[in-house]
Parts: C-alpha cells; sequence; structure tokens
C-alpha cells in the first residue's frame, strides 16, 4: 500500500460541465475533508460510495460547488482510499483544487499512477491493466467491447488455466525425476505429449488472434498511392463518403497527406490520400513526395491507383512484401464499353472501379477487409491486443514445443523438459504481472494519461 | 416539468481516465436500468446519490465498466431525475452510450439545456444561471470565487431585497392614490425621497462593480503597439517572464499577433504583441499590419512603446478615447547616465522603463491596473458579471430617479410614481427570470455548453 496520497484530473483538459479530480491514498478523505471546510465550522464527512454536495474552498475563499465520492478502501479503483470530486469544468478550478489538496499534502500523479496503484494492490492483474489503456483508446465499439472482456478478466481466467495444465504437468515430470528410471510411469510420456499438443494448440489460437485483436485495439493505415491524376483523391472521398479531399482535374493537386477515418467491421481505418508520385524538381511537389514516401512507411496496406490507358505504369516506392498492396484500376467509367466488357470478364479477380460513379467500390472494400484478415468479431471472441501478450505466449509456445520434441526422443531427458515447462510457466507469469521486472511495469504505465 | 429525456456528455471530448454522460428527465433511471441490464439478468436498480458499478451494453454486448449515481427529483441540478455515467473516457464509448440511450428515448440535449430546466423547475434564477456558465468560464481563482458567491444566491437576495422595498414603497404610493388629496399622509414625500435615494445609492454600487465584474469575468485585452523595434516582443516576454516571442534586432520580427495569458490581481490578462506599425510596402509585413490594427479594435487597453531618442514619434492607429492608454518609454538602458537622471527626475508621472533590464516593469503593472480600475476584490464582495445585470439595474437606476425628480414637484403626480416604480421592480423581475420573454432565455442558455 502506498504511503503517499496522488492527485490528477481525471477528465480532459477543456471548458465543459463537469470535471472530475481523482485523489487516492491514505490521506485523500482527510484532505477532501479540509478542502471543504467551511471557514467556521466542521470538516465535513463522507459516507462511502454516497455522492455528497459540498463547496470546495481555495486561497481562503469558496472556489466552487462540487459533488464529492468517496470510495472506501480496499473497494476502489486502486484498492486505497479514493475521493471523485466532479466540479464545475473550468481549468482554473480544476487547477486550484489540484494546487489546494497538494497544500493539503497530495502529490500530482504520475500518467497511469493510478491503476499501477490497483495493479500493485492486487485489483488488476498486468494483462487487465492493459485493457484499461485499451478501453481509454479504443476507436470503435468492437474494440471497446473486446477490451472490457479483457478487463473482466476473460483472457486472464485463460491464462490462469493454461498455468495450472502447465504446473500439474510440470508437477507429474518432476516426481519422474525423484524415482529410480524402472518405476517410469509408461503412461506418462504419450499422455504428456497429447497434454502439450493440447496446450499449444490453444495458445496458437491466442496468438493468432493478435493480427486481428492488433488492428481492433490501434486500427490500421491504408494508404492510397499512385502517380499524380489518377483518382487518389476521389477514391478518398468516395470511400469516406466525403468531401475531404480538394480534386481538380489539374495534376499534383494534393500536396499535403490527408487522413481519414473509418470504420471497417468494427477496425478502425484511417485511410489517407497522398501527392501523386512522379519525377519532379518543383519544391513543393517534392515535399509532398517526401511525405508520401513517409505515410507508405507507416502503412498497414497499399492501395495502388491506376488509370487507363496505362494500366501497368510503375511506381516509384520501397516496396516491402511484409505490407499487403491491393492494384486499384480506376476510372473504368471512361472506357468504351466494348473494352470495359473484356476487361471486366477476363479479370475476374482484378478490381476495376470508378471512384467517380462509385461503381465497384463494394468489391474493393471487400477485398481491403480480406487483405487484412478482417473479419466481423464476436461479442465472445478473445484477441491479443499488445505486442506484449503475442511475445509473452510465443515464448511459452516455443517451449511447449520443444518440451514436446524433448519427448520424442528414446531416452528422455525428464530434467531438459523440466526446464522448458518452468520457461513456459514463466513467460505467463510475466504476462499477467505476478513476476515482472519494474522497468516492463514502467514501460506499461507511462503510456497511460495522467489520471488513469 | 419537461416530458422528455434529455442525454449529453458533461465532459470535455477527449481520451481520457473518465468521461461522464449524464441524463435528465422522467425516463433516466428507466432507460439507464436497460442499458446496464445484463444478457439474461434483471435490470439494476440504482438507490439514489450512491456510486453503483455497472457494465453497459452497446449493440447486443457488454462495451464499458461504468460507474452510476443517480439522483432523484427534486434533489437533482435540474431538478428532474438524473443519472450520471461515468465510463472510460473514450470518444467511442461517450458516443455509443449516447446513441443507446437515444434508442431508449432520451433525445440529444441542446446546449444549456440541462441548466435551462434547472431554471425553469425553479433550482435556479437567472442571476445564478448566468453564474453557471460564469463559473464553467472562469479563468482566474477571484472570477470562480465570484461567480459562486452569484450562483449560491448572495446577489439574487440583495436584488429581492431591493425588490421588496420598491414594494412597499409603491404600496405606500398607491395607498394614497385610493384616498382624496386632504388625507394625504405629509410624511410620505420625504420618506419616498429618502428611501429611493438610499436605494438609488445601493443600485449605484452595483452598476459600477460591473467594470471589475467584468474584467474578472471576460478578462481583458492589453494590446503592445508601436513602431518595428522598439522592443514590444521584449516587453511581452518581460511581463510573462517567458520567451514566447522571438525578438531579433531586425526590425519586422513579428508577424503574427502574439496572444499569452497571465493574471494580474485576479484579472485574467490577454497580452497581445503586435506587428510593428509603419508604411509599408511589402505583402507579410501588410498583412502583419491589418492584423495588427483588428487587435487594436478588441483592446481594453494600449500599450504604446516608443524608444530613444525619439520619445514623441507618433503611431498611426485609429485611436478612440474611451480605450484607456498608456505611453511607455523603453530602452532608458541604451541612455547615457545623465540623461536618464534627467528623465526619471522630470517627469515622476511617466513610464520610463527597460524591458530588457527588468527596470520600470513593477511600476508599469501598477499603473495597467490602475487604467483598468483593477482592484484586488475581497472575498464577500458581489459584482455584476453581464451585460444584461448592467442594463436591467441601469434602467432600474433611471426609474427610481424619474420617480425622485416626479417626487420633488409641488403638486405631485402619484400615478406617475407609480408607473416608474413598476417599470424598476419589472426590470428586476427579468433580470431574475420571474417574467423574462423567451427570445432572452434562449439568449442565455444557448451561450453554455453542451451538457450543461
Amino acid at each position: 500500500m502506498a504511503a503517499d496520497t496522488i492527485v490528477a484530473t481525471a477528465t480532459p483538459y477543456g471548458v465543459s460541465g463537469i470535471a472530475v479530480v481523482r485523489l487516492s491514498g491514505p490521506a485523500a478523505q482527510t484532505i477532501t475533508s479540509v478542502l471543504c471546510r467551511p471557514e467556521n465550522g466542521a470538516a465535513p464527512a463522507f459516507p462511502a460510495r454516497t455522492a455528497v454536495l459540498s463547496v470546495v474552498h481555495s486561497q481562503g475563499a469558496a472556489l466552487d460547488e462540487v459533488v464529492i465520492t468517496y470510495f472506501k478502501a480496499p473497494g476502489s479503483y486502486t484498492g486505497e482510499d479514493v475521493v471523485e470530486i466532479a466540479c464545475h469544468g473550468s481549468p482554473v478550478i480544476v487547477e486550484s483544487i489540484i494546487a489546494e489538496t497538494c497544500r493539503l499534502g497530495a502529490r500530482v500523479a504520475d500518467p497511469g499512477e493510478f491503476t499501477r496503484r490497483a495493479f500493485l494492490n492486487g485489483k488488476l492483474d498486468l494483462v487487465q491493466a492493459e485493457s484499461v489503456a485499451g478501453l481509454i483508446q479504443s476507436k470503435s465499439v468492437e474494440s471497446s467491447q473486446l477490451n472490457l472482456r479483457l478487463l473482466r478478466g476473460q483472457l486472464s481466467e485463460r491464462l490462469f488455466n493454461l498455468r495450472d495444465e502447465i504446473i500439474s504437468l510440470l508437477a507429474e515430470v518432476e516426481f519422474e525425476l525423484d524415482i529410480s528410471e524402472d518405476d517410469l510411469n509408461p503412461d506418462l510420456v504419450p499422455r504428456a505429449k497429447n497434454t502439450l499438443n493440447a496446450l499449444v494448440k490453444n495458445i496458437q489460437t491466442l496468438i493468432d488472434s493478435y493480427q486481428q485483436g492488433k488492428l481492433l485495439s490501434r486500427g490500421a493505415n491504408v494508404v492510397i498511392i499512385g502517380a499524380p491524376n489518377v483518382g487518389k483523391s476521389t477514391l478518398l472521398n468516395a470511400l469516406t463518403n466525403s468531401d475531404r479531399a480538394i480534386v481538380s482535374t489539374t495534376p499534383g493537386t494534393t500536396r499535403d497527406t490527408i487522413d481519414y477515418p473509418l470504420i471497417l467491421a468494427g477496425v478502425p481505418i484511417n485511410l489517407i490520400d497522398t501527392a501523386g508520385l512522379q519525377q519532379s524538381s518543383e519544391q513543393i511537389e517534392l515535399e509532398g513526395i517526401r511525405r508520401t514516401h513517409i505515410r507508405i512507411e507507416e502503412a498497414d496496406l497499399l492501395l495502388a491507383v491506376y488509370e487507363p490507358p496505362c494500366f501497368d505504369q510503375s511506381i516509384d516506392f520501397n516496396y516491402r512484401p511484409s505490407v499487403p498492396l491491393l492494384n486499384v484500376y480506376n476510372k473504368i467509367d471512361t472506357l468504351s464499353s466494348d473494352k470495359r466488357q473484356n476487361l471486366l470478364t477476363d479479370d475476374e479477380g482484378q478490381l476495376y472501379i470508378s471512384a467517380k460513379t462509385g461503381e465497384g467500390l463494394g468489391h474493393l472494400k471487400t477485398r481491403i477487409k480480406s487483405a487484412m484478415q478482417i473479419s466481423r468479431s464476436t461479442s465472445e471472441e478473445l484477441m491479443l491486443t499488445s505486442a506484449r501478450q503475442f511475445q509473452a505466449l510465443s515464448v511459452c509456445e516455443s517451449n511447449l514445443k520443444q518440451a514436446t520434441t524433448l519427448l520424442q526422443s528414446p531416452a528422455v531427458a525428464f530434467e531438459l523438459v523440466s526446464v522448458e515447462l518452468r520457461e513456459a510457466i514463466d513467460a505467463i507469469d510475466r504476462l499477467l504481472g505476478k513476476t515482472t521486472a519494474d522497468d516492463i511495469i514502467n514501460n506499461i504505465f507511462n503510456r497511460f494519461c495522467v489520471g488513469k
């Protein structure tokens, strides 16, 4: 239990109806009582979980009428005494209240310090703590729903079950180490192999879920590239039903890259229009092209746009095979009906569209989803949402596979199997925060905003 | 009591620990119960003023873990049933909760609609309602404290007392109208005059407080003007202890106007550095000068800066006598000690400073305060904070003065005195919102943010 009391705003900076200042720590209640004490009156009391109308004081005078809610330890977010002060949403009032609480002994909280305390006090494990950041940063309903499942411990429970099974297996293996080789249980090796296969399959499902979980959590950058004037901005406008990008028949209209958010099957997509790529010596155009290349480096999917008649023209950029690329043939509305008929018949798999008329856009969206392996998630599915989760389970899986390989040997080295199983358990423990180095914990909580 | 239920976010838009969604109206509790009903469970109950941990649902799945607080009518901000939902601070979660409540029968609130309902339900009068907006927009502690005194009804009480005194006087006057002239109470006229004098004095004090109340509430624009290179940006930096403005020895360094907030004796000052005023044909400089003239139009105080040796050079701008102007003679550090001694001895009242060394800045701040009639307010003082309050009391005062004049006449026309007193009462009633046209009410509440 932390010895000091921390304070921070839990709501965004700005002018609004309400702002919430939050205190956590042993002095939270005392500080609030003094803060709300009338000039010639007794310090008020705050019954637990009850909204109490009160007045806070600053610089010797009444500052604001507020609603105070006290959450008694351990029944609070952090597991400590917590007080939430809902004041009028003026930054001056918020700052004055924080300054007064600090004068009375509180300290301004570091980013994520409330949730860190919740973790240290055993209210959340690390997977749950990560899901709090995920909830706050969620950009789609599906992403909120997924992170809530994690916050409510559904992934943690599954990890605890995996851990229990590995521990049972480890117990059996270590028992064999203590007895003579002759008394070896003949069942053990085949049973252990079965158990390990089932565990690996289970973990593999979770690891595979990371692609989708990552997209749901952080979204995806879809970058539209191509030569000047092939209709990139028109395509952005068509896909987003907007007129966000200026379109004209003049090549090189787009200079700055343009970001537009949309949601595709629950996945938050950042659709990005860029300046056309071509040889140039013009200063502003070169700057636009430089920016296009930066966005290409951040892409999760590239849409390369072409126009007739050069449907095979090349685009000069740093191609990485790991980033999926869709070739999009635009402006089919400008083709003669014969030529068009030929195209559509010959190349069923190709993406022929008209951003102008909207033809082929439905098909393009389907192809975008499949290229990024986006599928509508069900409301029960569990997915990994952080690289840390992905890496820990990959280590765990590799230990279990190594253990399986060791069991194939005619003379099984149970000592080595035991080591692999222990490392697999360690990986899960680190993931849940049962044994985690300080620097990893710091890294997780530093990504939070102050006040959470 | 309004028939429908309104919903809005009460916290600013942004990613944060907590956001608060607020419902008000007869269905607030029912809607929240359905919103939080588990898939196969009963709708939860929410006891009044108790913080209850719950889960909201959206699109058929659990969306977020929230804290619900129910305020039962009439013991709530609006006087209606109110529910506050404190969710995780993701705009997606906030928008989903609002969308779900609307699906369940709520309607998105107009700006200020919660406070308008508080007014319509008799929880606040119009002066108090204005103070809510004042609290939210307060830019200094003193301004919050003043608006809180208004919210707690201290100005309203004083207005009610004034109103009662005028009504008593009116009753006496109207009694005289009903009886014959011979039975006229000989005391009435002198007593009425005394009462009116006291009332006018009382109201005059309030009217006079508007200058300070206005500055406290909305702040003041202090614009630094002068020829190029006289040290305007250096002065801004010196007064704000910052390096906000780029300074160089090249004339015309500042192009865009630069705003910097500071607090002077509780008054929020917006200090504005501008481009130097001079004849020019250079395009960017002309644009800078154009912007300088716009800021001069918005000024509450002008600081005209000069440098040696031309302490009397002219600055070309649209001078308005209603806006106070201070002439500031800068760069006295560059003068020979003789010349300097002469200046300082000769012109005690003049403002000789060195923005570079800091000499004379304390004196300048004092002069800024006195030029704008800023005085440190005490923590009990009542001030008018809106033009509406100022105008209403000015009308009231003028009616009372007119009544006094009528009483001077040898043959007093009591009918006319009665009319003036009635109009004075009407002015106070309009001010408090007892009899107020819809368009005035609309005008007051439209200035609120949504969610308050």
